[in-house]
Formats: C-alpha cells, sequence, structure tokens
C-alpha cells in the first residue's frame, strides 16, 4: 500500500509505521456518504494487510469530526420499494449487517485505532469511534445519539458497544433523549481517554501515543489487543484460558524480549520484525 | 388505565404521556410492605399495558426515598417453618424469583424508567433503582446495601445488575460493608446521572428529560431500551446481529422519520403513533 | 493455621479474624521470584481453609508495591529448549495456566482480599491486585501494564480482569503503550476505591474496612462475593436464577439476623459462626 | 384446583397425583384455536400451583394428535392493518412471545410432562410436544414441521428446543422439506422415548410411567428437572457450580431418603411431603 | 452468475432453482489443492449473491468423495521458515481461520446445502459435509478424521462441529483413532440423514430434495437455516426471542401464505419471489 | 510414577504407554468408599502427572461395575449437624463441588479415559462414566440413575454430562424412573459405543482402541480431547476461534508429521516424543 493511494472522503497518510486518516469532506460535516462507506473499510483494510503500519489515528477535519450517515444515502440507496415485504425486511437486515462491518473492521484490524475527535461526534459518527480502540477529543466536543431524535434505533454498532464503555444508566439517557454529552463528561464517563485544548494540541499528542504503540513489539500490542476484545464478551474464565492457548504460540522470549534487552545495553532502540501477513502468492 | 386508580403505598399519575409514581408512605420511610410488593409490579404492568405513557418517572416522599424491605415482612410472611426442610427452601427460592420479578418489570416495560432520589435509598431500595433505566439524585441522597448489616445477602438484584452499572472493585466494598454510598462518590462511579440541589430541583429536571423522551417516537425508544439491555448481557456480536434483525422489521423511514422532516418543514411538533399493546379482544 | 508460619517472600499475621500478608522483599522491590510463586497461593489456601480469618488484608514494604515478574524466573525456569517444539508450547500453555491460578485464588477464597498499593504497581503485580476484591492506594501510587515494553503481552490475567474493572478504551492504552497510571487516575476510572496521603494512613484505613468486613456475618459475606463474581460473568438473568436457588439454602434469618436484633437489644456486638472448613477427618 | 374444571378444548383429569390433560376436539383435528391458546397455559399453571399431581400426561383424541394452529386465529386475530407498519411488526414480535410463552409454561412446571402421541403431530403440535419433558408415540404417528408448506418460519419453539433434542441435520431436512417423520425414525432419532402398538397400549404404559414418577420424591424429581433443562443451555463447568447450589439447600437425607430406608423396613410404600406452592394468604 | 463459468476443481450446474456443485478431480481423489481453497468458497458466494437457486448440492465423482487436503499445500504454501517465530506462529493462525472461513460459507449461504457422499470422506472432507446442512451417502461410504494419523491435529471445523451432530463419544473415538465409520454407523448416529444404494440413487433421491426445498418460499426457508443455525449454539431462550424478533419483519402472510391458498384453489404450483441480494449498484 | 502403587479401591497397570485401572472390591460391588474418594482422583493425578501413558483403560470386577456411592459414606461423613444451618449448606455446597471434582479430573486429564463397563453401573457410577471420554459395554450392562429412588437429585455429574451425550428426552425419563437402561438401548441413545459379548472380549477390545491411541502424536491427541470438550461448552464460532489459536503453536508439521512420513519410508512404526510435564524442579 502505497501512501498516495486516492480517496473521495478521506486522505491517508502512512510515515514512522503510523497510518494517519484524516476524514476531509469538512463543508458536508464530514458525513458519511456512500462513497465513505465503500472507502473507510477499504482503507484500513489495506493499512491492516498491505502496509507495515503499526497503529492507525483517525482524525477529522472542519469544526465537526462528523455528522454522521449522510441521509441522501437513505433516499436514494434504500432498499427496494416494489418488492415483497418480507423480503424488502431481509434485504435491510443483510444492509445493516453490511453498515456494521464496515466499522467492525476497526476491531479486527491487527494495530490499535485511535480517533481524535473535535467537534460534533454526531449519529454514525459515535458507531464508528465505539468501534476504535481508544478515542480523544478536544474541550470543544459533543458525542451525540441522533438517530432518536430522527426518529430512528442507532443500529451501526453504538448501542452494542457504548454499554461496554461506559456506565448503562447514561447510554441510555444519551439514546433515549439524543442530548449532547460535552467533552468532559465523556471523559469523566470513560468513553475519552483524555480532553485537550485544541485539536492542534491533540493531534501532536494523539499521534506522540501511536508513536510510541509503533515503537513496541507489534505481536506484544496485536496479543493485547486480540485479549481485551475477547475479555469483553467472555467469561474471565474463558478468557484466562484463551490467553493460555496464545500464548503457547506467541510468547518467544528469545526473540522481541532479548532484543529489548539487547538494545539496552547497546543503547540503541530495539526492532522488531513486521507482523507479516499470509503471502497472497501462497495459498491464499 | 386511568390516573384515578388506587394504591396503598404510592401514587401515579399519567400526564403529558408521562406516568408519574410517587411511593407516599414516608412515615414509614416508604419501607417495602405487603401492600407493596402487590402495587408496584401491578402499577408498571397497568402503565405499561393500559395507558399511553412512553416514560416513567418514580420518586418519593419525605426526608429518604426509602428504608427498602419492611422486615414485617419476613415475620409475618415467610416460608413456613413446619414443613419438610427441603421444601421450605425450595418454597423460598421461588419467593425470591418473584420478589425479582417485581423489580425486572421495570427491565420489561416498554418505555424507559427514570427514578429521582432523595435521602436514604436503602437494601430493597437499591434493588428497585437497579432494575430502572435511569437514576438521578439529590445532594443528601446517599446509597446503601444494608442486607450485609442485617446478616443476609441482598437477594432482589442489586448483586446481580450493581456490577454491570459500576466498578465492581466498590460494589464489593459497599456489599461487604454496608456503608453509605454519597450521592458525589454515586455520580463518578456512574451510578447516577445527575446530583441536584434538592428534591424540587429534581424533579423538575427529571419530569423534563421524561418529557423529553415522551416527545421522541415511542418506538424508536422502545429499540434503544432492548437493545441496551441486550448489549448488557450478550458479546457485541451476537448484539450486532440482534439489532440488524429488530431494524428490519421496525426501521420504516417512510413514517416516524417523514413525519419529523414534515413537522420540521410546517414548523410544528411531530406525532407519533403509540406502541400498540396487543388488543386483549383478539388472542391475548 | 498459626500466625508464625515461615514465608521466605512475605509474612501474614492474623488478629482479630483478619489476616494480613505482607509482601516483605523491599530489597527486590516485591519481585515475584520463584519463591513468591509456591507461597502465595499456598498462604492464600491456608487462611482460606485453616484459619478463622474472614477477611485479608495484602500489603507491602518499601518504596514499590512490587516490580511484578522476576524476570529470573523465565531465565532459569521456562519451557525446556531441547523438547519438541509443539511439547515446548504445550508445556509453556500450561506453566501460564499455573501461573493464572497462583492468582485465582484470590477470587476463590471465601473471604473478600482488600490490596493497600505504594509506589509502583507493576507487571505481575497488576495481574495480582486485579484479581482481588478492593484495591486502595497512595498517592504516590502508579499502575503500569509494563508487559509491553518487555516484547510480550501479559498473560496472568490483567488483560482478563482489568477489562472488567475500568474503561476498555483505558485498558487498551495502558496495555499499548505501558505508560504509568497515577493513583488520582486510577481512583477516578475505577480501579481503586480509595487514594490516601501516605502508606501509613492507608493501612490503617484499609485495616478498619477490613475489620468492619470482619465483623459481619462471614456467611452473608461470602455470599455478597460470590452473587458479584458471578454476574460478572453472567448475564442478569442467569445471575439472579442463580441467587435465588444460592439464598434457599443459605438465608436462614432465625440464625444470623436474629442474633443481630438480639445482640442490639442487649447492646452488645453481635457474634457469628465461622464458616467451618469441611472436616478433613472426613471425607475431604 | 378440582379436576371438574371445564375448558372447551380439553379435559383435565388429576387422579392419584396424576393429572391428565386429554385434547378433545378431535372433529377439528385437535387444532389449537384461539380458545386453546387461552386454556393451554391456564390448566397448566392450575395444576402447577394449585394441585398435588406430581407428573402431567398430555394425550389426544381421534385418528391425530393435533393439527397444530388453527389458521382462523390469524385471520380473525392478526395485528391490525391499519396501524403503522413498525408498530404493526412490534406487536407481531410480543404476540410471537406470548405464543412461545404458552408452550414455555411446560418446562417451568415444577413437574415433569409427558406427551403421548397418535397420528398427526403437526406444525403447532410439534412446537408444544417439544417443550414437554418426554414424549412417546404409537406406531402410525408421525411429525411434521408443516410451517415451511404454509410459506413461514415455524416460530413458537420447534426451531429451538428440536435442535437440542435431535442431529440437526435432521431438524434441518424436516424443516425445509415439511416431510413427515415416522415414528419408527422420530424413535431412533431420539424424538420419542418409545413406539407403541396402539394408543390405549401407549396411554396404559405412560400413565404408568408417570404413577411411578408420582411416587418419588416430587423434590429430588423436579430437581431432576431443573437441573436437565439448566444443563441444555449452559456449560458443563456451569451446570455443575448451579447443581452444588442446588443441593445445598434442598439435599435433606435426613427427611426423604430416610422416609425410604424406614418405608422399606416396614415394608411400606414411602410417603413424600408434597411441594408447597408459595402460600397465596401470605406475600404472594 | 451463468451456469457456465469455469473452475479447475469442480463444476457447477444450476437448473430449476437447484445449484448442483460436483468436485471432478476423481483421479486425485479430489484432494482439496489450492486451486479448490480458491474456487470452493468463490462459487459459494457466487449461487449466493449472484444465483437464483434456492438450494444447493454438492456431490462428487469418482471411487472417493474426497481425500481431503492435499497435502502439497503445506509443503508449498506453508508459514515462511525464515520469519520470527511468534510471527510464523500468528501468520498460522490467521491461515486456519481462513480455511475455516471457505467452510463457514456453507453455513452462511442463505439457502440450504446438501452433501451427496460417496466412498472415502476423509480429512478436510469431513471439515467441508459437517459444514453443510445435510448429508446422505451411499452404502460404501465412510468417515474418517484422518488428521490424527498424520500426527495433527483436525482444525478446519469438524471438531467444532460434529460435536454438535453426533454423541460426543462417539466424535471422541473417531477422533483420537482416525478410524473409518462406515455408512450404516453414520446413520445411526446423526450424521447422515439417509443411506442409498448407490451414487446414482442417491443422487436422484438428494436432487429430488433439493426440487422440494426449491418449491418452497425461500424466505421461509432460510428464516428455518437461520434458527437452527442459532439455536445450535445458544440458549432456548436466547434463541425464542431471536424467533420473535425476526418473525416480526419476515412473517407477512397476505404475501408467500396467501399465494399458497390462491395457487391451491387455481390447481396450480405457488411461485414465490426470490430473496434479493443487496442491489450493487447502490450502497453495496 | 510406578506400576505397583498400593491403593485399597483400585488396581493401577501401566503398559505399552496405556494405563490400566481396576476397580477391584467386586464384594462390595465396587462401591464408592471414602476411600474410593480419596485414591480415585489421585490415581488420574498420578498418571497425569507422572507416567508416560497415553491413554487411560478404566475397568471393573465381579458382576457389576460399580453400585455407585456406598451410602456409609454420608452417615459417617455427612456435613456435621451441630453447626449453623446455613454454614452445614455452604459446607454441603463445597462438599458437592469436591465430589465432583474427583470425576472432572477425568476431562482434565491430557490423555482419552475408555471406560470398560460390566453389569450394573449406577448412580455414582453414571457421574464417574459421563466424565470419561468413551464408553463401552457387555450385553448384560445397564444403566441406572438410582439416585431418584433414594430421594435425592444426582449431583455429581450426571445430570450436567448425560444431556450433551444423549437426547434429553431420554435423560429425563432415566432421571424421574430410575428405570435400568439396558446395553442397547445406551448404544443406540449413543451413550456407548460399542457393546461386546462379556467382558473378556469387551477388555480385549477396548484395550486394542487404547493402543491404538497410545500409538497416535499424543500431542494431536490431547488437542482433539481439548477441542471437542471445548466444543461441547461453546458456539460454534467460539470453537473455530480456539481451534485456531491451538494449532498455532501445536501444530508443527515437521516433527510429528514428517516422523509418520519418515517411518512409513522405513517401514518401522513412527515414534513420538511424550508430552513433557511441567518440571517439578522448576517453578512447578
Amino acid at each position: 500500500m502505497t501512501s498516495e493511494q486516492e480517496y473521495n472522503t478521506l486522505t491517508v497518510n502512512i510515515s514512522h509505521k503510523v497510518a494517519h486518516i484524516v476524514l476531509n469532506r469538512p463543508d458536508s460535516l464530514n458525513s458519511m456518504n456512500v462513497d465513505f462507506w465503500h472507502e473507510f473499510p477499504r482503507v484500513i483494510d489495506d493499512i491492516n494487510n498491505k502496509s507495515a503500519a503499526r497503529a492507525i489515528v483517525i482524525s477529522s477535519t472542519g469544526k465537526h469530526f462528523s455528522a454522521g450517515m449522510d441521509l441522501a444515502v437513505f433516499s436514494a440507496n434504500g432498499p427496494n420499494d416494489n418488492i415483497e415485504l418480507g423480503r424488502k425486511h431481509d434485504q435491510l437486515r443483510r444492509l445493516v449487517l453490511k453498515l456494521q462491518d464496515c466499522f467492525s473492521v476497526l476491531e479486527k484490524a491487527r494495530m490499535p485505532v485511535l480517533v481524535a475527535i473535535q467537534g460534533g461526534c454526531i449519529g454514525g459518527a459515535v458507531d464508528m469511534v465505539t468501534a476504535a480502540d481508544c478515542r480523544y477529543c478536544t474541550q470543544d466536543a459533543f458525542f451525540s445519539i441522533e438517530e432518536t431524535k430522527l426518529g430512528m434505533t442507532a443500529d451501526v454498532g453504538t448501542l452494542q458497544r457504548l454499554p461496554k464503555l461506559i456506565s448503562i444508566g447514561l447510554v441510555k439517557e444519551l439514546a433515549y433523549t439524543g442530548r449532547r454529552m460535552p467533552a468532559e463528561e465523556a471523559k469523566q464517563a470513560g468513553l475519552v481517554n483524555q480532553v485537550y485544548d485544541d485539536q492542534q494540541t491533540m493531534l501532536t499528542a494523539v499521534l506522540a501515543i501511536a508513536a510510541e504503540i509503533a515503537a513496541r513489539s507489534p505481536l506484544a500490542v496485536t496479543g493485547c489487543k486480540e485479549m481485551i476484545n475477547y475479555a469483553r464478551d467472555h467469561s474471565v474464565q474463558d478468557s484466562l484460558q484463551y490467553m493460555s492457548v496464545w500464548q503457547s504460540g506467541m510468547f518467544q522470549p528469545q526473540n522481541d524480549m532479548m532484543e529489548i534487552f539487547t538494545a539496552k545495553a547497546q543503547n540503541r532502540a530495539p526492532e522488531f520484525a513486521e507482523l507479516t501477513p499470509i503471502d497472497p502468492i501462497k495459498i491464499f
């Protein structure tokens, strides 16, 4: 994957093993139009499968992070009205699953995904950021489960992942009313890890965190991501068992750990082998 | 359901699609006596099945929200001592299940349930408020898992639901010691959404939130409640799948969403059809 | 179990039904060496099975609570390099399970375990304290998932239990970067229940909490521990059902509860029978 | 509950602690009309809560056990077409849940339910018998998931419970095609426990099994039912834990077991106390 | 999708809404080579997304159904030996997931998949057929979990799905020893639905079953497949809930059911609308 | 572990990598007395941790396999009647867990456990054999969940594991009535893998199966056992994921698989390295 690939709704720059994706339709409040739904999962998959990036940062441009779903998507692209009602519903079911997959790629990517949020993070944008690993925002940021205000139930992940991130009592109030949750409340609730004064400060800080992650063993880091996501959805007992099997194959102290000790002795930064994607020349 | 129905332990008033239940035995610290255990699930069921209410607010009277279980219930109504011990235990098991059901109706009701808590919220009252959707309290409020101090393990829901609301480390300290958790700590921990100066301020604010919810599409809101409760108890994967099937039947943008756009164009509040209970003249 | 038993890596003192374990290798930063891994589960088992203690407090000595795994354990005791690779991995898998068991004993002990943490709580020490019931720390305390910095994924419980204690977004940042989380952030996140000015203040306070727990009915307390741990790993529905069955056998109000009322009437502290271990003279 | 209560779609006779329910609309192939859906859960609840029956036998009259859902129920009682589509679907959802509950009462009843099936067991009748504990049939019996032939997916329990009773590969063929599975195939597959030559032979044998069950300790039997249903839906580990807690309260060898030894010594049948329903004069 | 598409390892013919896939490398015992692993998921996806087929039949040619994995795949395409050991294991982990996905497409396809097995069904072939919906075989067929004989644990689905199809005690014997299970034992155990005298008889019969399925409402059938697979992996309670939501959107009796009644009145076969794939001109 | 170790209730002989345990109290119908409950888990643990055995066969002596629990265990060793009732129940709970553990060791052992059953397999003996991997019996064998006849609910594993082995409808009849299930019915139901004419024929055959297992790679076999037990208790999705991680560390084709090919080329039996227990001289 080269950095200069062309997208309509975002830019991507990979540098020093950090991929930085920027939503770049500020005039449309970075709303999620048809192009976006095609490009977003593709860019993540490409970074995951074809780049040496070890961390992803997603940020945005303009006053607001994203206004969420571009409603034109519904009017122009919804299920066909001329088909039998049950089939139409089945089609809608599969469409919802597809939309959900567009953000679940963030969980499946082998590297951490950090999101830097300024201004409004609304509707579909909340679906997106809750599927990321870590969230950071500016003081003027706010989060809104806007869907209820539009007469619908949010369906692309917010109601599934937010209850695993912050208190359910608060999730419910936000979902029922659609009110805006300001940055400080989001920080206290545990939705964002840190609040910054302005976007530039935030970007500098978040890219620094990404750089720190990129300096670690990518195998150790991907193990953390896999384990924490697993623990979210399983009992402690099951998670411990999964951990023990994971470790049995992945823990090779004679390599990464030894490199760290050697590098320290040699007063240099350790260097770690990349995670190898499955060679496409071979089976897959 | 009419508003003027008679209860001994509470009053209920339905107005502007908000049902307001008030515990009204302040002289007995709103303790939960035999009448209460009969009336409480009945009033919730009636609101749920027979009224047009779209939100429920539960508040109380006097210095304390509720002192919890009226111990006279135990002495006068416990399992029979003259029966074989195994049967007595089986009877107790089913009694506990029944008591739990009295509060689980809050989760099963189609509309959100907000609780406004003043003063002490003790023992059985914690069981009740943790089964509600959102909690609000006054500055002088406190929460106490009093049961341990009485030599027993709380058994009507607190130990099952509180660990899904606040940090388990804190739940354990509260349960082991029975100490009082003050309002601010409850807010920081995520148990309550907001702390208010006094009860009148709280009631005004909570009724306003309820009114805001009641102004939304009741179908969209009930979908939120169903999804968030489901997410609490299932993996993200299972919850996303459940969401997609739900949406396939419930999402009809040509109705509620269109009404919102039309109403906005006409500069009026949108009007939404009620959720229809299953007609009792028909099958059920 | 007598209080004067000898250990190399810790001391244990049982007094007034509170067992106080103190890590006592401050010169080695209380790192977890081979002796520790043998002694720690043994001391917990002994307290659990052979003492009348009703609460356990774990504290430490020196500037730091514990630096975690003593790396010499790896070099001297790791899986054998001369064996077939698959068998070596299987052996490592079982070793990880064994290490995990060394801390899971804290969850299985019948009585609450409180940890008082000063200074650094690093790597394996985070594995340990997240397996305890409640955590308390001093202002200078910090927590670090150090393993990633060593090129490995933490494997003794941190990544399995911490996501059930604090926001997953924060767990991930801590795990990916290995940064130190200071005491106040740990308090706000819900990892520790209270922050104290210095270690002496902390110890006095935590021992007082332990004493309060030890004054309660040990059967009621063990029921709380069992129920909260169960709720962490099961749906609310399953947990309510489990509670009802537990209560059917354990709730005997004519004993502990009556003793409390009687003691109050007689103006004395209530006295509760101990939980009886299974008599080793009998079956087990 | 007295035996002579009046129902339109079935008769019930309680004798020697066995309740025998007989579907008695043979001229309508015992199809499930509106009356049936009201009466069936009621008769089970009444037997469960108000009788001393320790086993239930369900049989039928005429050539066929039951033709399943009376389609007139749909045309006369379906969701209202004049309501908003989303609400109509929500209403249908709740109607399906209600119908499912009508058969789930069989699982929740404290005593075993045996079904004796002659001739056709079709559509809704398969939903019913799979919710019972044990199934027996005549040689001319057959089972048909008829719904697919009617253009719908069976929704009252068959597709949920049958995969837990017989091989999924067979369930799928039956569901996809709607073909009739004859008695012998049902026996070999594990759906029925025994095949009898004719209905009279079957009734005699099944009532004898019921009598044998009724002669056992009802507490021991209800424990078996609870545990086996629990095991169906949980891991072995969870089920063992649940068993241990159940036993702690219910196992009182000095009562039922001692009575058996005493009775044997006295050469008489043992007599066991009934399971006591929760006294309605008391809390519930 | 047209019928004449070209594959190297199989042929596909779609006729009368039944897609018939035939493994066509009899000289190599239809072993699964690199081409196969590419073509198999692709042909299933194409049928699922681009054809009007309502049922899939998979059969084979030559003396044996399939000898399973072509071992040349391992030698030529295994993980790279020159990479760091932990990364190599991580790569292998993802390769196994990919291989598993190649057969899981059978479960995700909207239509039933029937397999007709002659002769040996070995190793990877057992992985494949256990992921299908229904299995049928000839008298000379046999099944072998051959992997253990090759010194490895089967990893593409057999050990995960077979325990849900036949008794675990038998699965274990087959897996531990690698012995051949003959057709009749497979029938009695529940692995295959029917045993036929020879392949031609089998093909005629299985295609007739497929034709019967293809004559049913495809929406009703896909609902059955979704529900039975769901029930396999969830509790009855969860499955009933999922069913109720599914039905709320998919059950439109005024369409498919009415068409059946109308067609019967008109003495013709009913005609059902196809399930519509998500229009690729629109969002996806 | 040496073969000549002394036990009171059984003998153990290890030969050609097969451990053969024989219950040897035929005069007492091999009932499970206090000694047995101590010796049985110990012998399994010893074989598992200290021997090179790769398979275990359990058989018995005399007319009956085992009459189950020796009731003298209850009278002499039950919970103490002089202790507070709640504590007594808690003690009983832990006793049941301990008894269950005595048989769960069979599941946790790294090697397959085959049971050869003659005559009666009653009560506790059913608990034992359902915890083994594979069951075989003679024609005169029968199985009885005798506990219900003794006025109690079986509590050592039968009701938890049997529903995962045979149809639940049959499990229920057996549990409710306590009737004897004969060998052929057990075979058809899937409880036993094979029925033999007499005990000597059975022993020869079962030891031959054990020898066949012992000739396989012990790592491949232990992987099968781990995976099948895991699949029993988890969804297919979870089980596939677990498999992929297991395989990533354990699958080393250059070792066991290559040895098989080499041995075949050299016309000799392959030789596999043993699974290494964790060296007790090292950490554990």
